[in-house]
């Protein structure tokens, strides 16, 4: 399947769209996922157009997963996390819904399950409140 | 947390467990999950022992990903699959229950949700049936 450029993720790398944006360097991007299963949910994406795991470039995956790294560690410590869930979605069937590649990386809690995934959109302050704290603890690393 | 070397996939790498083995390169070995989710759900791991995402070295996790991308091409071709879901799961309450890192590939299909984690083991006939599937998928590529 082709890559369509008009996707949301596209529009918010080119500045057209805004996000809550967490951490970027030269092959990824990172913002808040603005229908979070739970606090602190972000998505880590490449800056090089690809649909999904079938398409993307090695060395692009790779830049990917060393921030999904980067960010599974800044979360942990930012919420006080227990752990963190992963997950990527590959087309329709797989759960995919914007046709950029990109990782949820979900901080979780012990006792407390994913919410599940409504499309309601949270609140524009809590977003503002979790990516900052997640900032904070970027910086500090 | 510490890398403990007596987990189960630790065994399996050793030899002291058998597995329904699908791929193996330097870096990485794939395999059946014996639980699985859903049909050709299946499992990627480093050979290099890491606990999960917060201690995995950066080529390890690369590698990793190189074959979860491979696995995800060949299941879709295995069992004409719609979409593959990527998961893969930190710390006890991230949802991790071996602690060797490991990630699930799951092949998935229009309007077929995944069967929960029941802990209940699949049939080794039905197990090597689609491990012989994805084998000929990684075959004829």
């Amino acid at each position: 399947m082709a890559y369509d450029d008009t996707n949301v993720f596209a529009k918010i790398l080119r500045g057209e769209l805004p996000a809550h944006k967490l951490y970027e360097d030269d092959d990824t991007f990172v913002m808040m996922d603005i229908m979070p299963r739970g606090d602190g949910h972000c998505l880590v994406i490449p800056k090089k157009p690809s649909r999904n795991i079938f398409d993307v470039e090695q060395e692009s995956l790779a830049a990917v997963m060393r921030t999904v790294q980067k960010l599974s560690r800044a979360v942990m410590k930012a919420f006080q996390a227990d752990g963190v869930t992963i997950q990527q979605f590959n087309e329709q069937a797989g759960g995919q819904v914007v046709f950029h590649l990109h990782v949820h990386v979900l901080p979780r809690f012990e006792g407390v399950a994913l919410k599940p995934h409504t499309g309601a959109i949270e609140k524009p302050e809590v977003l503002a409140a979790n990516a900052e704290k997640i900032r904070a603890a970027l910086a500090g690393e």
